[in-house]
């Protein structure tokens, strides 16, 4: 057997997708360790691949436990010159590497829109960017590349055309709501235009929550059908609900970012929404900010009649609550079973709140 | 000046609470570890502290980071027998010790109520599993001990005579609300039983959340006041709002424990929190289930002026929300300040849902 | 047979209670008249029975059809001087009689707390003003009193004191919760000192809502129970919501009095409200402000089982919904059901407020 | 001065409404009279105006109290052939006229859509129905027509047809949300088929709340401006918000028709819709279910200065709260003014109660 860790031992993704399979992604880091107290936010900068790579391990090994098939390099930046250092990528593709290799995950290199496009929409100095950060990816021999969080369709055109000029699968997903993205392009034409440019893998992920991104999803899928086209459809919303959020999602809702617990998605919510993601084609499917491990084992645990395994961190989880039929209260061992988690209305226990925000713009 | 971790070199408990000293406690092990994919729900035991050491040992750092003065051994149990296993104990203690001595804290090992008093109230029996452990913690150095989460108060006030036994300081709380215990013992009488048996820090741990708590809290004080008792006063609620359960608490709520999510405090409700515990003269502040680490940060950050320094963690956080003037958004931006974070009324995203629950029982 | 309208051609009000009859109440006369146009809020006055005398008739006819026993004459007064003017009472009266003849229902005269008492507790002044009132109702021969709406004990004490002076029998309604009366009497103790006073009928109206004045009505029962007296009950609480409502009840909410919409009981509700207040051993069962007509009829139809006979505005209800069953939408005609309606959890509408306030005070 | 009630006495609604003036159309008579006892729910039927002419004309008399310009006669029917009888009809325009002859308010016969349509679209016979009554609105000479409560536009044009036929100007309005009528015709599309069938005053009744119905109302108004045509612009709502409605409006509300409460608008949500309704252009300006005397009063004082005239009911109100200056509890007091009263986001009362429902279809 190959070595673990050593590229092309494992199955592609383009092949995993191919042949159909359901592939995993992982979850939330800027937020989750901002929680833990290594990202600080407002910046939201993966300086912690340096400082503490312990952290960012374990929450990469949390990831891989509950299942996901990629570790995304812990290279997002939403900083001035959204550009990580040279020492930060090469740092988070080791600590992604040395985590996929302790079991079957890919290695993913990272890379999301830039802060200049707003104000600068210069082509070769844009992708110039990009290109550096591909440089150090395809030193560091990563599987395949992600180009995420993109808000204007144009830029992550860009980012897809710099990224196939390397050997390697390219997935792109923008950060829009059905609405479409910055510039009124709808997520059909989106969908389109990223796929010409050479992606394989087309879709949303993160400032919309499950539901929303899904009916996006849904527009892309049409978008794609309506052109003839062909491409893997890919999912990684928020770990929030967001219904009540406008054309830019979740940072316009005033709880963003030191308010969202009372948002946060149930692990059974995250099944309905693997089933739903799975009915409608999708087969790349994770998660984004709020996304936690137990969040991407539920996705795991939905699926696992069609992909035929757990996770290993079903161990310690009883599907729909099984496990409860231990507990000391009688009460909650009734809780062990399915009916009473899918049709559970939870309350917020704030009877001083509302149910829903206006957006801030 | 003392290696880090030797026993002795650090302040003990009653000399920092003697001295004025705020005390800061740690959070949520069973919960967060199990949306990390350690920790069974419904057993909800400790093996994680063997089976994955590093899960458990990068838990307790970031406690330590967020401000936490205690490393509670992760030893507590729901299971059957209620006793944790030797090995397990023993390992719990090593982790505790090991992080502690990487900072300011100290080392408390816990044990909690026994499955069997529910049924036979047999002193005999039950101090003799207690004095197992307490074996273990003594053999093991712990700094200090803590009996936790009893219900009836009989059986914690024999808790605290076998820890007395050690010549540690003992420190005693029930996770009972204010309408007292399972035999309707009041707040008020519990407390003036366990000073009597001899425990220096009394109060309340789990079950209720913060607002619940301290109004325990106060009758308590009220209690020990009226008897001309003294102790000191601690209080570990739970992390969630429950101002809807009854008097078992939390277990009850229909959302208990896979549906909590939309009940989690914000880190500005423990801010509150805080202050408050602070003013009604409680001086050893922490928290348990779903206490994530930035909640004891909260702690830390609210009491800094009184402290006098912030935790390793606030490098990462501004205080009240200043981090945000880094943000890309101007909107955002206009969130980095005390008022909007402090009169935030977070809506849940959720509303086909309730604000309030019937507790099962 | 005697005409209808003559006074003591009808069954009394306490042989009707000692023969163990259901008595129905009437409703809401300030609020309803003042959402039809004829009442200010703020001052509250009745000056409606001279200057709209139709207004009062129709409404008085409406109360009468949907079941009530008792047409409480209009003289009720939120004003400075708290008095009526005798015109006012006069015309009250005369149109209380004419609408009672119309049927089973007997004519009280009412009198409510001074504005004097708060600042002046001269019981001889006061018990002055009752008289003048009390000589009125002597006059037009109203078949019993009722003194109603005291937020203080003593001078409820004092009214009833002074309508026993006139031969009629006297029902006395404080507006207490729970926690008592302004002065911290319990309700257990003001029953007590109600039907020591003379009192033959004692209860709660107004500033509650119908849960909470039945658990004061809990507290007054028992109150009588331990002082071995007998009365008989009466509850007319508000046609409002109000479970986070202070000690002074509903004018402390922020929403009193132009933002009690989304308070209003259902009619499902007041069907509840008057079994559980049956089951309580409570027989004068009616409505304050709030109650509408159809709320007075929904306790008619709860309690049509015991007592034999729908009111006429049943006509116009099918009970628990059948009347749905000729509606146009099948969907519709599928909530003509008991279950579907006593289950309901009506939704606001309103996702941007809160489900309680924090009472002013 | 003509003698009030004289038909051509007053200002026609052609004549005010190309002067610019508002007016003020009623309220809701289904909904206000099943709560007062005289309509049954399900049927919805008027036969009211025979059997108790006293409620019929006291509602009347409130809404023109409260500031309406038009007494609809009460003619509406959901009955299965959908047609009042003639003495129905009849008694109906004779109490409007009676009421009307007392302000300044026009009479307006209503028709409805036919239960046939749905099964039959047969133009003949529908045409005959209408004209039926047409017939008894002629003969009792009213001032204007008005065709509402249309699902379908192809028949709500018959109705504009069929009135046509009398001299009399002809309003219309089709009980339609934003997503159109029954068979998808746009509310743009809508209009325009309605001013060409020779409508003069066209808009939207029923079905959907103040909200939602502007939205309606915007893209009507847009649909004419597209097609160069003049109509006057007219808006009846439900008195109940409904933003979780779907495209039939109302009835698909698990809450309908009994459970309605918590959803009711407050007077300061009907003078917010009056100044957006004017702002849109929008110049008659009325209600439907739900619209108690009270809301329509506050279309009046929302538009009084645009007037310059309050209506009588305003005696009995003060502006934005003031009354309240007169209250005995000084908090009440405090909220005799504007800002209060716009900002309050009331609270429902019911924490178990969810804030949106999910349709039936």
């Amino acid at each position: 057997m190959a070595p673990a860790g050593r590229p092309g031992a494992k199955k592609g993704i383009l092949e995993r997708l191919e042949s159909g399979e359901v592939v995993i992604g992982d979850g939330s880091f800027l937020i989750s360790l901002e929680k833990r107290g290594y990202v600080k936010a407002g910046l939201w900068t993966p300086e912690a691949v340096i400082e503490h790579p312990d952290a960012v391990r374990q929450l990469h090994m949390e990831f891989l436990r509950a299942g996901s098939n990629v570790m995304q390099t812990f290279t997002f930046s939403a900083s001035e010159n959204n550009m990580s250092k040279w020492e930060d990528v090469n740092a988070a593709c080791d600590l992604a590497r040395e985590v996929a290799g302790k079991g079957d995950a890919l290695v993913a290199g990272g890379i999301c829109q830039t802060s200049i496009y707003k104000y600068h929409k210069e082509e070769a100095r844009i992708k110039k960017l990009f290109r550096q950060q591909l440089e150090v990816f395809a030193w560091k021999n990563v599987d395949f590349l992600i180009a995420e969080y993109f808000e204007h369709v144009e830029e992550a055109v860009w980012a897809v055309e710099v990224l196939k000029e390397s050997d390697r699968p390219v997935a792109v997903t923008m950060c829009i709501g059905p609405e479409g993205d910055m510039h009124d392009t709808t997520p059909r034409e989106c969908a389109v235009r990223l796929v010409k440019a050479g992606a394989s893998i087309v879709g949303v992920n993160c400032r919309f929550g499950p539901e929303t991104s899904l009916k996006t999803m849904e527009l892309m899928k049409e978008g794609l059908e309506r052109a003839g086209l062909k491409a893997h459809l890919m999912v990684q919303p928020l770990g929030f609900h967001t219904p009540d959020c406008g054309k830019e999602g979740f940072v316009d809702l005033p709880e963003y970012p030191f308010g969202l617990e009372s948002r946060v998605a149930t692990r059974w919510d995250i099944q309905k929404y693997a089933r739903e993601a799975y009915n409608l084609g999708v087969r790349y499917i994770g998660g984004c900010c709020g996304f936690e491990p137990y969040h991407i084992r539920a996705i795991a645990e939905e699926l696992a009649p069609e992909r035929g395994f757990l996770p290993p961190a079903s161990e310690k989880h009883g599907s729909w609550g099984s496990g409860l039929d231990m507990h000391t209260k009688p009460w909650v061992r009734a809780r062990a079973r399915r009916d009473y988690w899918e049709n559970l209305l939870p309350a917020s226990g704030r009877p001083f709140c509302p149910s829903l925000s206006k957006p801030d713009i």
